[in-house]
């Protein structure tokens, strides 16, 4: 399993976010406390959109070794601003520690992560990747199961329905893994974007999902803290979606329900039901 | 492309044929004379069955970066000997630099590495997965045309025919090429083996295939280099198969003629013209 | 901090010691029990001598990496055989997580590795370094107080007299560290071997050292656990040192006391008292 | 040996720089025409100062493979603008090829890379680093010759009088290196940045420097190539210094001549001629 952050708000130095808070991610890399495994060492990758406005793809960088200790990334995070980033540290259960295997994963102006699993997954590794549209089968690079629904939910409409490609993709996981009786083929909580709204998904077939987390509105927090100085720096659209909160600020932090996913947007954020569309 | 070595024949520590020779394979890794590439830096890989006669599977050792500043393949080469073993250094031409990319490759006993390449890859690389072997396609790990081929082999049966199963690979290989409009779609020299046999495969669909050579016999040699302390050394049966030869010894290599597989045996080498099998 | 295992007796595959016991070094390297840092994550290393009883240099193989998720690692303990080798996993405390910080160090034949730190190295550093043999010193190639340590150990007439450098090599740490208005300079555990013999010393300024643990004797240990197969395997002068127990067999482990030193070695084991030398 | 490029002027991607020229930086690390190498692939780094004008000290991302086939630096390069940025690819001529050894090197707001060599540096190098001040001592974290040349640099002036400081380094180092009996003891281009100017000096003690260019007058380039419409997007000042030229534009590199540094600063470029100075 994995640890993973995204930020979308106003343009900031990734280490405000990555090395500051009390319980950083890179802190989680070698102590989470909410994971299924403490340690998140085998790799991590972080994806930004440049913050001049800039169109176009995201930039990631991602690396094979522990987080905690790279300092290329405390270089990058130092030196970076982006309104809207993306972080993962990866622990793996077996696959490569490779690269290609390290989250985000991108395709054109998307970004990807993931935590959780397809259970029993080496099993039904070869009927999913069938699934991939073949146009897009010759891009697949490694050999996780995160890399793999990505470009399920590419393949089912990603780009033209977000929520409705990952139903569609979780909906497809879970026949063909029940086709070959596995009980629950899909834990996950999921990240995706495009560079401007971001959604995030919680979800697991067995509901009994790994944990997540939204901060609470930048306006509702000054209230409470009025003598924090990064509140006032902050747009109130400022958000944070996490696998386990950063810092133990009072109130900063509300877990997402059981199977729903979150709409990050310009115009209103947004809390809906996550149901799978059976395939 | 790449470059390669195998060597079977008195045990003796990997550097002893790895870094002493003139132009030993370390050295090709900085300046190949012969390969399409005069650099072979993206990754290496060594694999090596015990000397001690233990039955089983071969180790093998693969990194990304290059092989001439690695230090570990130099300790691990100054204190391992075996009778058997393959090295191999990569030069990528796009594949991602990773070790599941990196020869040579493992199944059970078997090893397999390569150097070529399936043309347009890309455009047929779903098809040739599909017609691996389902119960062996979750082990595919990276993303080379030379992994894909080592599971079609195996899934037309190299454990029982190796000959027969890369004729069948390469027919396969060239059928699909074909039905995607791919004129010449393979470009290989080829080894393998289970650690008591060893194969050789030069071929491409062109008729104008990568370099190999094997070395002649040890007898003939010391006949023609009586003062080569190293000769008196080795057994009768020692035999080396390299993309190019290794320093300069007059009489001490042949070309493998286009076409053409060599069998590296106790009781007497082979060397057979190659065809592909329509599949 | 890290954490370390010493092996002396029977040859054996590296992997019978690295990997099978229930707490191994390798979950270590995860899931450290006793250490400072339960995470010992920021490279290890693997030093043997030949099991066919060659002379000479020990193989040295150190990597930046987790242990626990390193292939060659698992290739290399899976096929290597030695009746005397080292293993090594750090936790750096800011020093560079690079291949020439991690242990074990080597020098001719001789082999070392180190748990614990000098209180405020960065200051006495420079002091140390001076004190180093000139002859010596352009073969430091890393920037650790172990490398540090081993280097004024050399100085201090290692080859000759090993328990009595040491001694004087903790002496001239003292007093260059008091010097400085350090109170206490030194804190370790060390292992060192010329492939014959193995001391190991646990010492501190303070009288608070790091854990420290060695093998009972093989034949009391058949005599408590006669249905262990692996101790019917192993002879009688088979000997482990180690910074945390392997496993919870019962009446396995003996902690080293303060300021002591053990000899492993032909003809007889021996544990002594440990008293820095002044310089 | 290795190359290297120094960039200042408009802000543009690094990519625009690093990748797109016909004969690149990146081309260099595989096929370097001029250099003692014709591989560079044993590490690399890049350091930009921040092009929103913030103070302070510039990133530096280095690392241990080659640049060529390096994703997270193209990456970088693709999504990171800069002013004034520094890139090298270096050549181990043994040093360890470590992270800590890879160029530049930083110091506060200051960025150092050299090509080049200390002759016989292995035998001076205690010398040498004796006289670092020792208040920077313990900041030395790599082995090569070139950090050390930087330090000597900053103890004697750097931030201070950087060519009078350069003149002196150069000058320590052929003392010593006189006084070990070393003939010519320098050979060096190098290039040093505090964000705002820069200096750039050829020098060797024989005479006979590793070669160096500066690229043409913005203006004057433009009336040779009036269709160039990179040409129009850069401004008067932009310059770039390099070891070799990139692409093969007519008239667009003039060669630093020996004993020479050069200047490039707002108000106007200079170049100089540059003694070392007797220490």
């Amino acid at each position: 399993m994995c640890r993973w952050l995204a930020y979308s708000g106003t343009p900031v130095l990734l280490e405000a976010i990555l090395y500051r808070p009390a319980h950083s991610l890179i802190d989680q890399s070698l102590h989470s406390k909410m994971g299924v495994e403490t340690t998140n060492g085998d790799g991590f990758g972080v994806g930004w959109y440049a913050s001049d406005g800039a169109a176009g793809t995201p930039a990631v960088v991602r690396e094979i070794g522990p987080a905690w200790s790279n300092r290329n990334l405390r270089e990058i995070a130092g030196h970076v601003r982006s309104s809207l980033f993306f972080a993962h540290i990866r622990a793996s259960t077996g696959t490569a520690v490779q690269q290609t295997n390290s989250h985000p994963f991108r395709h054109g102006r998307w970004m990807w992560m993931h935590n959780g699993a397809i259970a029993d997954f080496h099993r039904i590794r070869r009927d999913l990747a069938l699934a991939v549209d073949p146009l897009l089968f010759p891009d697949i690079e490694g050999s996780t199961d995160s890399e793999l629904m990505f470009f399920l939910a590419l393949t089912l409409g990603l780009e033209e329905d977000p929520p409705g490609a990952v139903a569609r993709m979780v909906g497809l996981v879970e026949r063909v893994g029940h086709a070959h009786g596995v009980e629950f083929p899909v834990q996950m909580t999921v990240a995706v974007t495009e560079g401007e709204r971001l959604w995030a998904f919680r979800y697991s077939s067995q509901g009994s999902s790994r944990s997540l987390f939204y901060s609470t509105r930048v306006e509702a927090l000054r209230e409470l803290h009025p003598d924090m100085a990064f509140l006032r720096e902050v747009s109130d659209e400022t958000r944070l979606i996490v696998s386990e909160p950063l810092g133990d600020l009072p109130g900063a932090w509300n877990e997402v329900p059981e199977s729903t996913y979150g709409v990050i947007q310009p115009g209103g954020d947004e809390m809906l039901r996550f149901t799978p569309q059976a395939q």
